[in-house]
């Protein structure tokens, strides 16, 4: 990583602190790692953090939307600035072998014993906002304005953003100017990326139920078959991705699974078909899910089927579109800052509730993202921007994040952020 | 050919004529084959026909429908019985080399030369039917009743007892109480095969439209892919065979020609299909017809089409369904004449417009084949009544009957039938 | 039930038995029907028959194939007559409401009680089969050869007939000359129903397992839709009967049952499909299995699946297939005795293991149904020979056979068809 | 447009003659397009070419790869530049309603007369060219190295690079350091835009045979379906774009055209499809075309198709993408030079062979666009960048581009990219 900052500038003298922070908040992540929490569920979580909040100054909100936290830092004139880190794990065993790996379980469905690990990297998220909040803390005479430092619960499952929004987040914080939130990538640790408009896919989950008539397996005429429904269904929904939309709109519509009957022999009475989309903004997802409906509908009426399909929302999450003019402004910040490390990243194909608190505020946003491969290890021969199909990426048992560069990195950047809004106010 | 009638009876009686007219009846054959005319300009045959049935007797009206003769030779009390040949040739350039082959050419659509042959054995019908008038007419002391012979124009086209039927058909001849015809297949000559119920198949041959909207192929969002439509129409229509009947009712449903576009590069404004239905009852047909409406219209739903897609019929043919009490009485007649060349035939995947005019006289009626084909090159292996691939059948080039024993049995067959019906009144 | 038999007859001598059995005979029934036992386990039934058969003085063989029971009744010179009746109930849950139902469970598969049922007649078989046996003891005198009386088990799992044969059967009765079995099926009471050729369809169940590769369902280019492949693969098997069998050849292919994939939005590794095969003689069995192997051998290369897919079979029918010189000569004697009563029946789509016997002996056969649906809930609209669909039909929880004239029907048909091969050696 | 290039600059200094050459530049426009030629006939056009450039002080290749003209303006030390225009016109019937529109006919396939017009703009591309070729000779002073301007036949067929290559261009010219190419599109007249890696797609054109046997519809298992199989590869080849690419990879494959069969009834021998693939990168390009070789052999043997399908290529280009370091500086120097009307572009569905020229001598090049449609018209609530739908485009009949300010900026923008390789060096 390298730094065109001095230390006589605002954001060095911010970051002159962080060679201060760096064993507590690496033991602090190791220990955030050790202690996971499914979503909806982050109290041990969301105390810690509120208490390291409080101590370095931060007026602390609890409990928003269940587990939620939101620490201020009001420090005079100037922008409202919010940063988000999300704070729940995922069911999953962690195979990475670490000596701080999880162990911990917790009572899933049914009352089986379910594994959790933080496998999506929000402990390091969790990590890096609380050491930048530590940082802005220590460095106030160097800043103005005012710091949203928000820790959302339940991000995987896409509701935590709208639990804090239901429980009336709007009007118990400072309204913000801008909003940013970070998240760890499949990259080189130390790199930064940002772009401007689409970042992140919006997934919306599909449940569709074919109706047929079932009949014995020799006598099709007496029935509805809705495996050759299905079947149609799941060959026309092809046509929605190559055929109505644009060749440059990058959209993913997948049937992840297809179920109906029992028996070879009889003609069963309904399948079920469930999909996933991704999109990349409002109107391209609108004309998808339009035009599954149309193709269901069309399918199940060829077939003749004695009702229309039913389909139901499994989940859903928007896209996240930076708006450019704040990308722009971000990026030309990280490039300043880190150099060559910072670039432009590609398109994702991952989803995220984020947008939704700036949506709610009304405010534009940035989001962003860091590695946390190890850079010898990341091979070279592939360019920077590109995921390797290789390396143990995000929700993987054996996905372990390097814990530096990747901390220092992530507290840089969002110090950076911040600093490429409200630093220049002070002087 | 074995026979069981005695020379007493009066089968025997009016069968003894065969040989004093076998000389004439197939020179008669070759002059009709060597001067095919098509459907509606039979003028020379009709007139031949003419002439013959008033050399023998028989009331004669001309010009039924066109070059439609009727010939009627009342003799007493007792049944009327209608026999029907078909006249028509095909516009088949004829290859068999025989002596008589036609040279005939006609001027077809656009001022060409088109060739015409008899290639379906339609001057075999004929001379069969003038055959059976005469000998009808030489031996009137042994019978008693009505025979009308009718000789329709354009079988070919579908269109030969319409228009004898639109030109009052009905109310110009006696009333029959039964209807009859026979057609030349690809069986051993010498060997007669009727059959209850269905016997050949109803025909619906429709034009599909299909209407998308045109773009460069570049861009598939700014049109509706009628290809991919019309794609999707074809693999749906697979499905009302093989899911919306019954495994034992036979049906085809053929889409024998697809067009759309013209360049590899842009999307067409539409696609034209047209494809060919087989059924063998009225049911079935209209299930057929209505699952093909229904699965257009929606895969052309599927696709966001503009409009409907328009369906036109090209031509169609009702099924030929014998009564099964006149096919049974008729079999028998047949099996006591014949012996073992006389059996069950299968069922055929032709079409006749024949049926048309026992239904609008609202009677029963029976339809038979006749085999045409050298029982010699025959393949001994083959089942009789199965339909030989590898020999030329009707519409082809190389199409050639064997003139003897076809034209005495079709002549018998015909006699056989009258006096089914005629024969007993006259003791 | 009409009957031209006269009492002078050895037919009419062996039928004048029948009322002097009735009483025991239907008591015998309904004990049956109230005492189910699955395939392979029917060692009650076994045991009552054995009793029955050695009471009227036959040779009795027990325990072939587990189960099986032959009786023979050898009477002098003259031919080897085999008749078969099945013994085997099914696992479903009586709901007829009967005084006779059936409450009977047995331990099924993990443990769970499940409930037993004669939901398919065979136990009116049975009861024929014995009723016969016995008529035929009382009146050796006016017939001669030999009646084997063959209780075959596990018909249902279509293992029965293999387990006797490969228990030594062939070698352990005499020799047949033909074989007979008869079924009661969803027809008037009464009636008796044989036809030349095809009776019962061969069944194949096939389970098809496709591979794929798994992704993430937003990463399509990382995987192979095992989900596409197995619906193209749906959509391809249909035109199996749509294409590549004559429209006369029936048959069904059915997809009853497809599995892919638990979440919406991963790509699976594999598919499965399973489906149900009906066919009506060996060459077009052999034309659709190779076409389904070719077809999802071709769909998956098409996918580029990166192995072929893994078909297997799941259990199988032969046709059932009747000799045509012998289902005429019974249908002649059934309609001489039965009178309108006795018809030509429709193919049936159901399959049956009887014809292995026969098979396995190298010897002609016939099948024949008997109507066991009370005459007056009949549909008088529908057409003799065509099953009714409102109407409870084998296999279902309310499948009642009428009792009468179902037995006397039954029992009768068995011994005219006896006196057809026997009856005239006696003279 | 706007101009940050002061007078004293080497930029200011070059264009101060824009000016001056002006009036003669746009009848020199309206000369060309008045009078154009197709691909390989650009004799008239290519002889006032080097008739200019002669008379500029160029040395003057004609004739290369037929009617191609080089011009090479040695001065001094320094980079060597290949600027390249293109010459053709296209076989559209003009409808612009111009005073300059062309009237020209020439004689086409057949001997049937052919309309001819300037419909994609390389009348101003010509004009541009020749403009800057012009100030770069009147302002030798302020420059050094060499300007090499390329005139190229037929670019809409696919073949004028090549046959400048074929003739031996790369040892009859200087060998360049950089190649660049610009072309009008849809956008506003003024505005120019850039973009690094993939600007123009590659194209392919394939025609696929798919082979059957023919059989009457009433057939079908006589015959191998053609019309079905190519159905099949129409639904196959969508899941290709849907399935085997990335989400976010731009790509389009259109099945153009489908033609089988001429019959309702007849299962023809074959179809003919054919279809245009458009990608942006080597390995997209070639996962797509081995991907429809792989489905439609598949979608062959399915159907037990005779033999494998036939594939023909009818044309191709290749993508089109600039060096990104070039793109980049040509990117920078646009803005210093236009300000807001310079801008990125977005990626284009068009195709170009220009990019082989610079291909063949192995340097890096830049493409870029130039908007052509009078702002007052253009839609101002369409994005920048965007090409609206409802404006004439290119081949388009009615395709007129305002020569001002669009003149203009084609001859500034050739100039900025001179001079931001050659402009430093003179100083």
């Amino acid at each position: 990583m390298t730094s065109s900052s001095t230390s006589s500038s605002p954001l060095g003298t911010v970051l002159a602190g962080l060679p201060g922070i760096r064993d507590a908040a690496e033991a602090f992540y190791k220990d955030l790692h050790a202690h996971p929490e499914l979503g909806l569920d982050e109290h041990r979580t969301a105390g810690r953090v509120a208490e390291r909040l409080r101590h370095w100054g931060y007026r602390v909100t609890e409990g928003i939307g269940g587990t939620g936290v939101v620490g201020v830092l009001a420090n005079g004139e100037g922008p409202t600035v919010l940063f988000r880190a999300d704070m729940d794990a995922l069911p999953v065993q962690e195979a990475t072998g670490l000596p701080y790996a999880s162990t911990v379980t917790t009572t899933g469905p049914g009352g089986h014993a379910q594994p959790v690990m933080h496998a999506c990297g929000h402990d390091m998220h969790i990590t890096c906002l609380l050491g930048f909040a530590a940082l802005m803390a220590e460095a106030k005479d160097v800043w103005q304005g005012t710091v949203v430092a928000l820790f959302q619960p339940s991000e995987e499952r896409g509701d935590g953003a709208d639990a804090m929004l239901d429980d009336g987040l709007v009007d118990r914080i400072p309204r913000p100017d801008v909003a940013f939130a970070q998240h760890v990538l499949p990259l080189p640790a130390g790199c930064v990326g940002v772009r401007p408009g689409p970042f992140l896919s919006a997934a919306d989950n599909l449940r569709i139920t074919l109706f047929g008539r079932g009949a014995h397996g020799s006598m099709p005429q007496a029935g509805i078959d809705p495996v050759v429904m299905a079947a149609m269904c799941v060959v026309r929904l092809q046509t929605i991705v190559s055929r109505e939309l644009a060749p440059t709109t990058p959209a993913a519509l997948t049937v992840g699974s297809i179920v109906a009957g029992t028996s070879p022999n009889v003609i069963p009475e309904s399948a079920v078909i469930e999909l996933n989309i991704r999109t990349y903004d409002d109107t391209t997802r609108r004309t998808v899910l339009d035009a599954v409906r149309r193709c269901v509908d069309a399918e199940a009426a060829a077939s003749g089927a004695p009702k229309e399909p039913l389909i139901e929302r499994l989940g859903e999450f928007p896209p996240t579109v930076n708006d450019a003019g704040v990308a722009e402004r971000l990026d030309r910040a990280f490039r300043a800052h880190f150099g060559d490390d910072a670039g432009t990243i590609a398109l994702q194909t991952a989803s995220e509730d984020f947008s939704k608190i700036p949506d709610a505020f009304g405010i534009p946003f940035a989001y962003w993202g860091i590695g946390c491969v190890d850079p010898g290890t990341y091979r070279t021969a592939a360019g920077r921007g590109t995921v390797q199909q290789d390396i143990p990426v995000n929700h993987s048992p054996a996905f372990a994040p390097v814990v530096q560069p990747t901390l220092d990195t992530g507290v840089s950047a969002l110090t950076v952020a911040a600093l490429a809004w409200l630093g220049g106010k002070n002087t």
